[in-house]
């Protein structure tokens, strides 16, 4: 499906010094080395409490299809360092063209409501491997699951009205689009404009015309009333190029024609001015002229705030248009994901597990082999999610100290109901995981939302939800600390 | 070069309001009809006086490889109304199958400085064919001309030291991020961490080790050694893993080391902390360890304020690595350029003007088939553009009227050097434009930023440029408001 964007030539999306550490490792004979990473973020995005996972099934198409081209090989052959020599021996570029992705990747199932610190995806095996997957899966996750979180919450603000996705002019770049128009529609949008995207994902296609329609004729009349005897079927009149007001009543004589002929027109569309004034009056003049179901579609930089704002001042708009602020998260444009190693395993040895220190302790990063469990209570809502080791489960009553706060404590009984969040995707480099179609993640984002309460869900300044480290998995982090620090 | 991203089926890459307003005028017969279109954005952004143009390359590339696939075809045809029935007539979907672009297209040359209101780009011919152009034109030029912009303000922070490209896992998309490297590379930054965008592009690559190297090993110690063992010629040593003061102390003995094996390092990397005391302290000890040309690189959320900031505080840096922040425009993530529609020729008829109202005097757009003509001073310095119809070109004195302010008058005499911005491109489909290679156009965009003086250059509050509309197309486009006002 994304083999217009994937044609498989892609290894090289990658930053330079993933290959000269590969090299490195290669140089050294730590080839056989195995290694963790986990791809999480720091902090949720837009003042919120969760990011919505999203981009699986790109980096599943990505993996499917990774090699090392010939071009790539020989591309590789003319950098040279400081002293004018090759960076790259012949024998690892021979190592790379032969390359075969062998390790296992478990990640979080696209539409799961995830919060900080916790692994959306897991990366164990050859640590070259890990280390040349790092910045393709970090561009891929980072950028959609930003977008499907900045739907999510635009979606919530709309409480269930429609939204459609307008951005693609202003998206940054061409998957910018097409990567944001998918994850918009996982986020909870019902269509887009973006016809490309409708052609590849399945995703409904919406759209009538622009100003330049109405600038094409004589008068706005005339541009309506040639729309409607165009396209019957698909009648929102764009009202604002000239006047707005004007643009209605002249939106209404069209719609009786229409009727006429036994079509309905669909509605109007306001693009500029004060649209909660212009909504109200747009509303009446089309009740009093008979079309008490024509929908009011706006659009016009709007995001979750504005329509927020628009609904506290009585706007009654009944479909919301979102395009810039939405495909480029504008009010803050990147997650910020990072890829951390958490354990190394040389050849022949046993794991060793290993954190990152850092002054802003925060940044200090979590060690071992992690899965998530999310704890819900007996109406489906989620109350806590523990990181775990692996090899080290929770058994029976557990407790987690909170991350970022880790005096805050939770134990868990044994009986409360729980899921663990990662599910195997690929092992030793096959793919063992069957896409969902995108109805189906679409679902599971708006049912994993609805099982966050209101606190989590506000648009600014959320409640911060528990997420904690099971107590084993805590011991090993202070103890490794203790071991860099001393 | 392009054909990983663009394989030629692309058509159907814009907003579906696009292909119902060519139905419309197809089913109408006004297949014949003209119109010229105008690309250009209102605010500079960052809040800074100017735009480096961008994206012309891939503009020709889309254009080129323009065609309706059976496929794009097929899609089509399953799209309904709100009765269920086609939107499309087979008849017009016959006509998109066999249409071909024949329309003159005129641009700024890439690298050029542009500001509000001038026209970037202009389609002349099919209004179809410039309606149908409409959403990919935007796409590409608003995020590369943004992306360009940002890192030439970025690199002007940096006063000439080299400025390094790293955005690629916080980049929104995969051609989010090779269309950013090269719009970074067009604005001034020398070289990119993406591998793949030196390959496409001929970007010089950059990249040492990570985080992750220091801590597959015991020590940090043990680190440094292996990668000076592994890469003795792109030596630039990460040292804030654990310590940073004493990563620098143990870059030096093995800057030692390398030394006595006849390679000389390179520098160290910082990536956290406050990094104009830190790279104080890191030069005192790298100069009095023996390395007075070892080279300081800082990378961590970098732009072009954070580099004045941290030169203002005296900061030892000698190459900012910046990431984030330049690929995603951040504090600014969409260019907000838009499309006018500005005359329109009925089948057999004479041109007809055309403007767009709006409540918000700068929405107004501007008529006339546009060109752009850059005035200059005896010593090269840009002193004002005006925008004139290429019907009526000034001749002689000429008086422009500024396009926000249009009290604001200006006289230039008849002797004043000046340049013509927009260059043919496409005439009746054909590219008649030879594409300058990467580096001319970066040179372009270093030297015409050389011509603008600093008040227009200021990072915040930078001075606005005068841009007039010639007095011909002043009074048009007076004429053009008064008629639909009456």
């Amino acid at each position: 499906m994304l083999d217009l964007i994937y044609t498989g030539k892609m290894a090289l999306l990658t930053d330079l010094y993933q290959i000269t550490m590969a090299y490195g490792y290669w140089k050294m004979g730590r080839v056989e080395d195995d290694a963790v990473f986990h791809l999480f973020y720091r902090r949720a995005p837009f003042g919120g409490s969760y990011a919505i996972a999203c981009g699986l099934e790109m980096v599943v198409d990505y993996l499917s299809n990774f090699r090392f081209e010939e071009d790539d090989i020989e591309y590789l052959a003319t950098l040279t360092g400081n002293d004018g020599f090759p960076l790259f021996e012949k024998g690892f570029l021979d190592y790379l063209r032969d390359l075969e992705l062998d390790c296992d990747i478990a990640a979080v199932p696209e539409g799961t409501v995830t919060f900080p610190y916790e692994p959306i995806l897991r990366v164990k095996g050859s640590l070259i491997q890990c280390q040349l997957l790092e910045t393709p899966l970090l561009n891929i996750i980072n950028f959609q699951t930003l977008c499907a979180t900045k739907a999510s919450r635009i979606c919530d603000a709309a409480q269930g009205e429609p939204v459609f996705e307008f951005g693609l002019r202003r998206a940054q770049g061409i998957d910018g689009a097409l990567a944001a128009s998918r994850a918009a529609y996982i986020g909870g949008c019902i269509a887009t404009s973006n016809v490309l995207a409708g052609k590849l994902f399945g995703i409904p296609v919406k759209g009538t015309h622009a100003h330049s329609w109405v600038m094409s004729f004589d008068s706005e009349e005339e541009a309506f009333q040639q729309y409607a005897e165009a396209m019957p079927n698909n009648c929102v009149f764009l009202v604002d190029t000239y006047n707005t007001i004007e643009g209605v009543k002249n939106a209404v004589k069209m719609g009786r024609k229409l009727r006429e002929r036994g079509h309905e027109m669909v509605g109007i569309r306001l693009d500029s001015g004060d649209m909660a004034e212009l909504s109200r009056k747009a509303r009446d003049i089309l009740d009093e002229g008979g079309f008490p179901d024509a929908r009011i579609v706006a659009s016009n930089d709007l995001d979750e705030h504005a329509i927020t704002d628009l609904k506290q001042r009585g706007a009654k708009i009944g479909i919301w248009g979102v395009g810039t602020k939405l495909v480029t998260a504008y009010d803050q444009p990147a997650l910020g994901g990072v890829y951390k190693l958490s354990a190394i395993k040389r050849s022949g040895g046993a794991w060793e597990d290993r954190v990152k220190l850092s002054e802003e302790k925060i940044k200090v990063s979590n060690p071992g082999m992690q899965q998530v469990r999310r704890y819900k209570d007996s109406d489906g809502f989620f109350i806590g999610d523990g990181i775990y080791d692996e090899r080290t489960p929770p058994q029976g009553k557990s407790c987690f100290s909170d991350v970022a706060m880790p005096d805050r404590q939770w134990d868990v009984n044994a009986d409360v109901q729980y899921e663990d969040l990662l599910v195997p995707v690929f092992e030793q480099g096959q793919c063992v995981y069957t896409l969902p179609g995108l109805n189906d993640i679409q679902a599971r984002s708006l049912e994993q939302l609805n099982s966050l309460r209101q606190a989590y869900r506000k648009q600014t300044d959320a409640a911060s939800y528990f997420v904690g480290l099971e107590e084993s998995l805590d011991q090993l982090k202070n103890r490794l600390i203790a071991e860099k620090v001393k």
